[in-house]
């Protein structure tokens, strides 16, 4: 099957999940009353609230499903203080209950495709989905020694891309970091909401030194820090001021 | 005030916005509905409903307030035809109602921080953070001709790093595009959940010609495509089969 049928031919299927109801006007208030909380006060976050919330984290879009991320939920007092310091001491970590570090794992495409390749044989999934995991994913996301694949792939892309439609896949270590990053960011965007929905709120951090937040969590060079995630009840003072959003017709286009 | 200072202190305000109710159940029905659909039926979704979700994609955190993202609302026929076209005329594209292509905008930093500038100026605000997007972000952001300050940078951050703890700053302009990209994820997932919690379904697509996806929007090279994000109301077929995530146990680590 050429690779394009891969992508534009719907398989026939056997399974359906209608959309269930939601409430529109519940999630709007989760939305609006998220902020960045820059002090926190003394209540406590329980543990099964923050499990709730880390699992709804995981139900986030990624790319091709690859889960190229990991959530480090920092409790013990010790590490708990070195990543406040490693997150300069702003009152955002140290005031905060609970401390999560959200990690771009661009390596786990390997380990992912083939955990995604034995539950498509499970299922007894043959066809496009598996050969997608099975020769597509490789020739995406590979880079090879030295990145030697990289470096032929991006040739190849650059070259084909001047005469046909061709997805721009990742080329490079940081290309691949960038493609792990935005799946994690999903992910993020789902726990800060769901913080917010349960009650809590929270503070992304990127103001901190995410080499020494990989050691302090005994990470390999490959993964990369993408934010840390405060939580805990708004205090005094914590809510810097009103949101400020310029005007939506910078952002918003309509083509 | 050094730089320390203004992450450190909590400065004296007179502003304060409770947390307001919120439904986790409401926000937990959104979250687990929502799958990536890939065949859509032929419902419409009203223009008022997609000009409210991309308002709410906007009022994701990002990175310093500085806004990096761009949505482009794709409606005239010629344009979405050939975006389709774009992205591989998967189905997820081609059966649906709606495109929208979000765009990270590492570039915005310069624009966005005069406006910061402008509203902390109106607001008589001259301290700590004024002070942040007066000098810090130029300092953070700024990669110079030829990236000679952002070479520069990355010495500064390496040596530095080496006895303190230093944020790591860009340094390059695919680091930069990384930063703003992880905002512009933020940003895209709010959408989805919106598109989601307002009765409508999403996709989110990264197999596309990102190269020209932004020459059909007119968009200089500093532009980066994030990712397309079809809507509409899921169809027969379009959600491929039971949602699949690994053990959370690989991803969630309490330490």
């Amino acid at each position: 099957m050429a690779k394009a049928d891969i992508f534009s031919k719907v398989p026939e299927l056997n399974y359906s999940e209608p959309a269930i109801e939601t409430d529109f006007d519940a999630f709007k208030a989760v939305v609006n009353s998220r902020r960045s909380i820059r002090v926190y006060d003394a209540t406590p976050i329980p543990e099964s609230v923050m499990r709730e919330c880390l699992d709804l984290a995981l139900l986030a879009p990624n790319s091709s499903n690859l889960q190229t991320w990991e959530f480090f939920w920092v409790r013990s007092p010790e590490k708990k203080a070195e990543l406040v310091r490693l997150c300069l001491s702003q009152p955002a970590a140290r005031t905060a209950q609970e401390l999560v570090v959200a990690v771009a794992r661009p390596d786990f495409w390997k380990i992912n495709r083939e955990r995604m390749l034995e539950v498509l044989t499970q299922n007894g999934e043959k066809g496009a989905g598996y050969q997608y995991y099975n020769k597509v994913v490789i020739l995406a996301y590979s880079l090879g020694f030295l990145n030697l694949m990289g470096f032929f792939k991006r040739l190849f892309v650059y070259f084909r891309g001047l005469t046909q439609v061709t997805p721009r896949i990742p080329t490079s270590s940081t290309e691949l970091e960038t493609w792990a990053q935005k799946s994690t960011a999903l992910a993020c965007q789902n726990l800060m909401l769901a913080l917010r929905a349960a009650g809590y709120d929270s503070c992304p951090m990127e103001g901190m030194d995410g080499v020494r937040v990989r050691k302090l969590l005994g990470l390999p060079n490959a993964a990369k820090v993408c934010m840390v995630i405060s939580a805990g009840k708004r205090g005094k003072n914590g809510v810097y001021g009103p949101r400020i959003r310029f005007d939506n017709s910078h952002f918003i286009h309509e083509v």
